[in-house]
C-alpha cells in the first residue's frame, strides 16, 4: 500500500474544509441529556437530532484527521495509520457531502449513513495497534511506551473521541428501534441492574476462560440484584468483563500447577449516591508497585503480543483471554467518557483489586479531546 | 506572646549562620544505610556517626526555620508557627554552639544534646495544627485548606522533614542502649513480623474504639505470621494503628444504632519481592469520590475539630479516636519516608480500603524536601 500525505492525496477543497471544520468547537452531551432527549422519538425529535449529528459529527472527524496527520515519532507514516486515517477522511466527505436533512425521509437516508460509517470504522482499535507494534519495532527495546507519554496521551484522546463519535451514531440509529426493550432510551437502558449485567459479564469471562484453559476460577458476586440505575449497559458489560478477564487469567495462571482449589474471584456491587462502584478483587498474585504504571500503557500485555507477520489473523480474531493489551486504558476511557473512572491497585504476592466507579447522575458532559 | 520576626531577636551572626546552612544542600541516608552502619555500633562508628549528625542536623533545622519565616496567607504570622520556629532556631543554636566532636566524651554529650532536642520539639504537631486552625478561622468558609495547596505542600515538606530529623536522633540515640532487643540495630527491627505489628496495632485501636464507645467492631487478620522484613517497628504501628482506627470509627458509627452485627474489619498482610503490602479494608460505608482528596488535606477531620478556646486541653490530650486531622497524611509520609506509599479507594455505599506499600529493599534515599 502507498502511503501518502493528505495534500497529496485530498482536493484542495476538501482539504480546507478539513482544517476549516477541525478549528471548530465540539459540542458534548449527557447521558441525561441523551436520555431526555430520547425519551420521546418524536419524528421531529429524530428530525432535530439528524441535524446536530450531520454538524457535529464532521467537527470530532475532522479533529482526529488533522491529529492523525501529526503525530509524533513518524507514527503518522505507518500504513495502518494512514488507512485509519483515510478511513476518517472518507467518512467525513460522507458526511459533507450529504444534502441538508429538511425532511424525515432525509433523517431516514442520513441514519443509514452514519450506520454506515460506524461500520467502516469496526476495525480501528486492531489496524491502530498494528501501527503502534511497528512504532515499537522501529524504536526498538530502547525506548518503552510509557516513555513515550505524547503517544499514550494521543491514544487516549483518540480512543475517547472514538467512544463519543460510536455513541452518538449507537444511539441516534438505536432510536429507531421499532421496538425498543422495555426500559430502553436508545443504547440507555433507564434501569440496569449492575449486579445482573456484571454476572452476565462473569459468566463470558469464564467460559472464555474455559475454552482457552479447560477451566476457570470461581467468581463470587455480592450486591443487591434489584438495585438499579440508568447506564449503557454493553459499555458496563464490557468493561465487567474484561476486569473479570484479567482476573481469571492471574488466577488461573497462578494455580494451574497447583493442587490448592483457585480461590474465588469476588465482586462487589455497592450503590452510593454519587457513583455505583463495581470492585473486582483476585488473589491471583499481584504486581509489584513499580509496573502499575504499565498496566495503563497501550500495548503492554502480560500475554503475548501478537507477531507483525500475523497481521491478517491477528485482525480477524483478535484473541479474547490475552487481548491486545488495550483492556485496561480503554475500559478506563469507557468509565470516564460518563463522568466515571477506573482504579487498579495491586498487592504484589496477593492480588489485584479494579475499582470501577460509575457516574450516577448522568449529568456530566462527554469528556471531548 | 509577643510575636516578633527573626531579624528582631537574633544576633546578625546567628541570623546569617541560619541563612548560610539553609543554603546547604542536606545529606539522606537510607534504611539500608542506616542498618548497614549501626550493626557494629563500635566507639568509632558512633564518633563517625555524631560528627555526621553535628554537621547534617543544623543544615536541616535551618532549612526549616527559613521556610517558617516565609509562610503564605500570614501563616508566618501566628503565635504558635512562631512558637515552632523558636524551637527550630533554639534547636540550631545548640548545635551550632556545640564544639567539635573529637572524642566519645564529645559524643555522648552530644548524645545528650539531640535527645534533648528531640525532647523540646515532642509538641510540634499539635502547636503547628492551632496556627492553621488559626488561619483556617482567618480565611473562614470562603476557602478550604485544599484549596491552599501551597500550605498543605509546606506541611508535607514539614512534616516529611521532621519525621528524617527525629529518625537519624532517635536512631542514634538508640545505639547507646546497653542491652538492645535482639534483632534491632537503633530503633530497625532486622525481622519484624508485619502480622505481630498489625496484631498490636489493632488490639490498641479496638481498646481506644471501646473506650469511646463502649464497644468496637471485630478485626480479622489474614497472612504468615513468621514473614519477617527490615522496618522500624514503630512508625508501622502507628500507621496500622491510624488506618484501623479509622475504619473502627466508620464501622462503630454506621452500625451503632443498628440491631445487625458490625461486618469485621479485614486486614491482609502481603509479601511481595519489592514491596510489604498490608490492606485494610473495611464495611463502613465509603465516602463518595468527589470527597477522597479531603481525607488528605491536614486539618480535615470527620470529628469535631478541637476549638480554640480549648488550646490547653487540645495540647495535653489530643483525642485519640477523632484525633486533629493528621492521620492519614502524616502516615502517608511515615510510609513515602522509607520509599514506600499509601493510598486509599473508597466505595460509597459499602467502605473503605487503604492500602499500605513498605517498600521491601531498603535502599532508597530519605526523601529531603
Amino acid at each position: 500500500m502507498a502511503v501518502r500525505r493528505l495534500t497529496e492525496t485530498l482536493s484542495r477543497h476538501l482539504l480546507e474544509d478539513v482544517y476549516r471544520c477541525s478549528q471548530k468547537k465540539q459540542t458534548g452531551v449527557s447521558l441525561k441529556y441523551m436520555m431526555d432527549f430520547g425519551t420521546f422519538p418524536t419524528k421531529r425529535n429524530l428530525l432535530a437530532a439528524a441535524q446536530f449529528l450531520h454538524k457535529e459529527l464532521p467537527v470530532r472527524l475532522a479533529h482526529r484527521v488533522v491529529e492523525l496527520e501529526n503525530l509524533p515519532h513518524g507514527l503518522s507514516e505507518k500504513a495502518p495509520v494512514f488507512k485509519v486515517r483515510d478511513w476518517y477522511v472518507d467518512s467525513f466527505r460522507d458526511l459533507r457531502t450529504f444534502p441538508e436533512i429538511v425532511d424525515n425521509d432525509d433523517e431516514l437516508r442520513f441514519t443509514d449513513l452514519i450506520q454506515r460509517v460506524k461500520m467502516r470504522h469496526n476495525d480501528v482499535m486492531p489496524t491502530m495497534a498494528l501501527g503502534i507494534q511497528e512504532l515499537k519495532h522501529d524504536l526498538g527495546k530502547r525506548v518503552g511506551l510509557n516513555e513515550l507519554p505524547e503517544i499514550h496521551q494521543f491514544l487516549d484522546r483518540f480512543y475517547m473521541s472514538r467512544i463519543g463519535i460510536r455513541m452518538l451514531i449507537g444511539q441516534h440509529v438505536a432510536m429507531h428501534r421499532s421496538s425498543p426493550p422495555p426500559g430502553f432510551v436508545g443504547l440507555i437502558c433507564t434501569r440496569v441492574s449492575p449486579v445482573e449485567v456484571a454476572q452476565n459479564a462473569i459468566d463470558d469471562a469464564r467460559s472464555a476462560c474455559m475454552r482457552t484453559y479447560g477451566s476457570s476460577p470461581e467468581v463470587h458476586i455480592y450486591g443487591d440484584p434489584s438495585f438499579t440505575f440508568a447506564y449503557v449497559p454493553t459499555h458496563l458489560h464490557q468493561m465487567v468483563f474484561e476486569l473479570v478477564k484479567n482476573s481469571l487469567r492471574a488466577v488461573q495462571e497462578r494455580f494451574e500447577d497447583n493442587d490448592q482449589e483457585p480461590p474465588p474471584i469476588r465482586v462487589i456491587v455497592a450503590d452510593g449516591i454519587e457513583d455505583v462502584t463495581i470492585k473486582i478483587s483476585d488473589e491471583g498474585g499481584g504486581i509489584p508497585r513499580s509496573g502499575i504504571s504499565k498496566i495503563w500503557t497501550y500495548l503492554y500485555s502480560t500475554a503475548k503480543s501478537p507477531v507483525l507477520v500475523d497481521k491478517q489473523q491477528f485482525l480477524e480474531m483478535p484473541p479474547v483471554m490475552a487481548g491486545y493489551g488495550y483492556g485496561l486504558p480503554i475500559s478506563r476511557l469507557y468509565a470516564k467518557y460518563f463522568g466515571g473512572d477506573l482504579q487498579v491497585m495491586s498487592m504484589e504476592g496477593y492480588g489485584t483489586d479494579a475499582y470501577l466507579h460509575l457516574n450516577r447522575l448522568g449529568n456530566i458532559q462527554e469528556p471531548l479531546p
